[in-house]
């Protein structure tokens, strides 16, 4: 840590911050410069914190050298967490990124339902998605069918070979969530309500954690470290587009360099989310591009057997006609990317 | 509702639209311009969302003429929510604005915490606020005592004849927390945590609702309308900050026109956190000076008996003499306020 | 237009509100509904302007249903922009995308320059750019080296036939710039300074124009339109990243979706801009892949002889090296996106 | 400036980053850290800058300790700037905050402005605004009047004892503005146009500079740099609101904070625009309080004799009776705050 003291710190301040690193066990260097002090403390110690020396008098700032997230760094763990399923699929490191699709809400129509995951299957993709509890903004808007939703959609998935995704709005779900879904997601607006993070940080379910409208990569990743510090490694992470101040043409601003930042800075697997990431059908298949261009392990992606009847979402869902025309183009640029970036990599060595 | 439709929308995509919305009870007019056909829909019906004529073929936009929130709209109830407590002090309405202190998490040492409770009695403030539960960005800080710091919160709020108020971040602590607190605070991180806005709206505990980082005006109302939705009608709004592109020498930028205009749209009271909404000590008073100049109805104060030695925001709490010397000109600013408000509202029955 | 009125506004304020539009030639329909009168005012006039009618007692919204900017818009012309050069380079339409490489500033050093330019056209780039006014936040940083550096631009792009590229800063140089640039730049900062965009709408100049920091793509097009208005057709756009409230790992966050979305509405020629976009040499390639990818005209690259050594944005700069190895993969990509659109569509025909 | 290196940076990365410091005076100390070496350069350089250091290889970031304005900041020059006019009027320091007040545009009616003129002189305000330039989003506004407004600005606030105030928008206007008008305005959209800075820079004429959309406090200080940097040192910044996600009640966010911020940092008197920062009537008056609570130096309002025929922005102009209404309890806000705090200031002493 750095700790940059205010232009006019007493000496008496000075040494109380010397003295409070000493007594935790840094290493202390001091710099007088022309206008302020500047304390290095060397060392990696948690016995004391960043906002607790911030609260000293006389310290302007306190930077923190180390990111923050450690378990979800690549300090820690050098090659990509990969997440494997008991069908063979694969999510992360070199593997090909693979296609989440499905309703935004499970309805109360099952025949709907298992078309949209025959459509899926037929074109490829391995994981079958839909929302039993939903978080809307109004409560006006239609909430979800409950457990119904996810016995539908197991069964679905179960009769096309797709595994099931859904999202959890409350630790209390948990078990019974278990029982019907291979990957859990949390929404965009859970992303830092710790007590859910927490309790599926102690199951072992893959998660899909969405970044909040308004998480910094560096609280993104953090949010992923309470998952990774209850013992749950396996974490997906999903760029879904954040707020801006422009809101005309698009829901969000999808965040497409966050994907390669990410890459660098920490191992998970990370996939895009281009239906919520714009919120219009026309943007879906270049932004799944661009999200697949720059490095995604994945793409999720909202499709509806009758979007203008879909009770949630249905702007910028997919019906299966536009979803089989898209996909031949996605699957097309997925498989050559792959190609490529397997081949290279084998060409390398 | 409004539905403007699309440049190069077909005369079956509008007969759609026209059948859709007569089939549900709207007046239907048909307005063709020379560019783009523009519907209008009257009548106030829920059984068909904007959502779901916005997924229909061929339209461009949905304009919702009424604003979404209706149980906190002034439209349905003209006069302000006044909130009263068993103690005789009051919330809204033309009464005095309140005062909530106290450290950002209850620790360990109750001698501490009847401090501030004692310098908070002294200069006239009606709540004693501390943390029990903290939800905290990293994993690696600390997350509260829990229960204990709840006795001890309301320990000390009785010994000095002070209400209390703590956040709540789990549906299942409802009723634990019942036991100790006056008013339960739904924190920013939680705004859109929908599961805990139900819960908390079953029950008839007055609630803190804190604006969501980047929450809208609009968003923010209409998570106060879960809580009313659902029975609980004591709903005390509080605005604590948005996230900007700024964050050099404010924690957030606070929103202080958002004051006067959720007054004009809402009934509900509204408070004012300037602790964590600049992050900075000295800029407590100016802003808490600026919150009730615009017509808020409280003010929530960070006050730690020892800040240096705090285990969580440290850097933005007052210290018991720092608080004491602010509070003196806070006192004297808000009764002159309050005492020209009423009286001017007097003079001019 | 749309005109709702406040939910207590009275019969003579509609009236004042009807009269006015009819005076102006507007056909009008007005809608009572339970809550909110609703105005509908068909025709497209320019003698009537929203904000005319917005500031009149008991309107509480005016809402353009036409998109603002005109000769922007595909509305107005459905067909590509496609800009010729005199070497038969175009930018614009089906053709291939172009590339625009060079220092963020040209330094006193003719030979530097001239290797940079040797690079790019040896990778098969079209345009040598390099500023000689540059626009600093402080104003203790370098600031450009005026004519000097544009007689070295032109000096290098003759000797190996490329193009150049140089911002304008003012008016005022105008005539002394088109003595040695192909492409006029207005950078994002001055995105709405109207005197400099009229300035260059007067002659026939092209145009690259990017996006201002916080322009939303309504006024990033309507920054467009003045130059439109003013004469000058050959505009192309520049999407090179907006300011987001996350600038810990990239500079800014660019919003590759604003390119498909601009290309739907606009006929304008677009390219992305990785370098200022990002901040971040690692990124230049992906992020350039990524605008390609959804449909960009171009991309703008800084490379420079010795980044280390460069007098402005040296940490964003490739080298040449760096440059080499990155456009042998971009080129591919190029090569492969272009032969794939221009087959597609002969094969649809 | 303090030079952090990537985890992973080579030891001759290092010395290179070592020697370039050395060779440019600073004293150098090296932390090498478990993970990170941290490098302290000592001294207050110009010749190496920060982003020279971020180009090197093996550079992960480099932390200025030093605010990057100089001229404006309290470090060298403690006391307040008084900027002082012929006839005794000043802004700055302890005096009387001052209210500027004004029709957005002037436009071809001289008894209308003499009539605003009128009623500012009535209520004791200092100054007359109004633009003769207008820098307007769209092509299809209108854009001013011109020297012709020039003259009648002077012309009425001469006939009425006002100072006058208008924004300039090209260097090339600066001789003919300075005939005119007693303080020149740099609009937000010019925030950060340098060429003009550098102009207003070289007169003597005081400067009122708005903060741009999205600058953020420090961008707006550098800006304010340049002005005094190129020699005129009566420069008056205004806080005019800036660009959020949401601008559905509001066109801008005021930061209020802000204005004690740039007290702390800087020596230069600031203002307050809360027509422009609300861009509604009913927030002009709770605002400007909030403004002057917070210690602006001056308020910034438009008034126009005619709003519902203003030729811009005319939803937030006040006419001349709502104008005198709201005068009238900002003055005596104004006055006994101001007494107040000089009164306070002379018990303190």
């Amino acid at each position: 840590m750095i700790i940059i003291m205010e232009r006019n710190a007493t000496k008496v301040q000075k040494l109380r911050v010397i003295d409070l690193l000493k007594d935790n066990g840094f290493e202390v260097r001091c710099n007088e410069g022309d206008v302020h002090t500047v304390i290095d403390a060397l060392g990696d110690k948690t016995s004391l914190t960043p906002g607790r020396l911030a609260a000293l008098e006389g310290v302007k700032e306190v930077k923190v050298i180390r990111e923050p997230f450690r378990l979800a760094s690549r300090d820690r763990k050098e090659e990509d967490t990969v997440i494997e399923f008991h069908n063979g699929v694969k999510i992360g490191g070199d593997n090909k990124p693979v296609f989440m699709v499905g309703p935004c809400s499970v309805e109360d129509d099952y025949n709907g339902l298992l078309k949209v995951a025959k459509a899926a299957k037929e074109m490829g993709c391995e994981f079958l998605r839909g929302g039993a509890f939903k978080p809307r903004t109004s409560p006006y808007d239609f909430q979800g069918y409950g457990e119904k939703a996810l016995q539908f959609l197991r069964k679905a998935a179960d009769a096309t070979g797709l595994l099931t995704v859904s999202e959890i709005m409350d630790a209390s779900d948990l078990d019974m969530m278990c029982k019907y879904v291979d990957v859990l997601q949390i929404g965009a607006r859970n992303v830092q309500n710790f007590k859910l993070l927490h309790a599926v940080g102690k199951c072992n379910k893959p998660v899909i954690l969405k970044r909040g409208l308004s998480s910094t990569i560096r609280e993104f990743l953090l949010a992923a470290e309470h998952i990774l510090y209850y013992g749950n490694q396996n974490v997906i992470l999903c760029e879904r587009g954040i707020r801006s101040f422009d809101s005309a043409f698009t829901r969000n601003v999808m965040d497409i360099a966050s994907i390669p930042v990410i890459k660098k800075y920490s191992h998970l697997p990370i996939i895009v989310d281009p239906s919520h990431g714009t919120g219009q059908r026309y943007l879906i298949e270049p932004m799944a591009k661009a999200g697949l261009v720059v490095g995604a392990d994945g793409v999720m992606i909202e499709v509806h057997h009758d979007p203008e009847y879909a009770l949630s979402d249905g702007k910028q869902s997919l019906s299966i006609p536009m979803f089989k025309d898209i996909m031949k183009r996605l699957n097309s640029f997925n498989n050559r990317l792959h190609y490529e970036k397997t081949c290279l990599s084998a060409n390398v060595k």
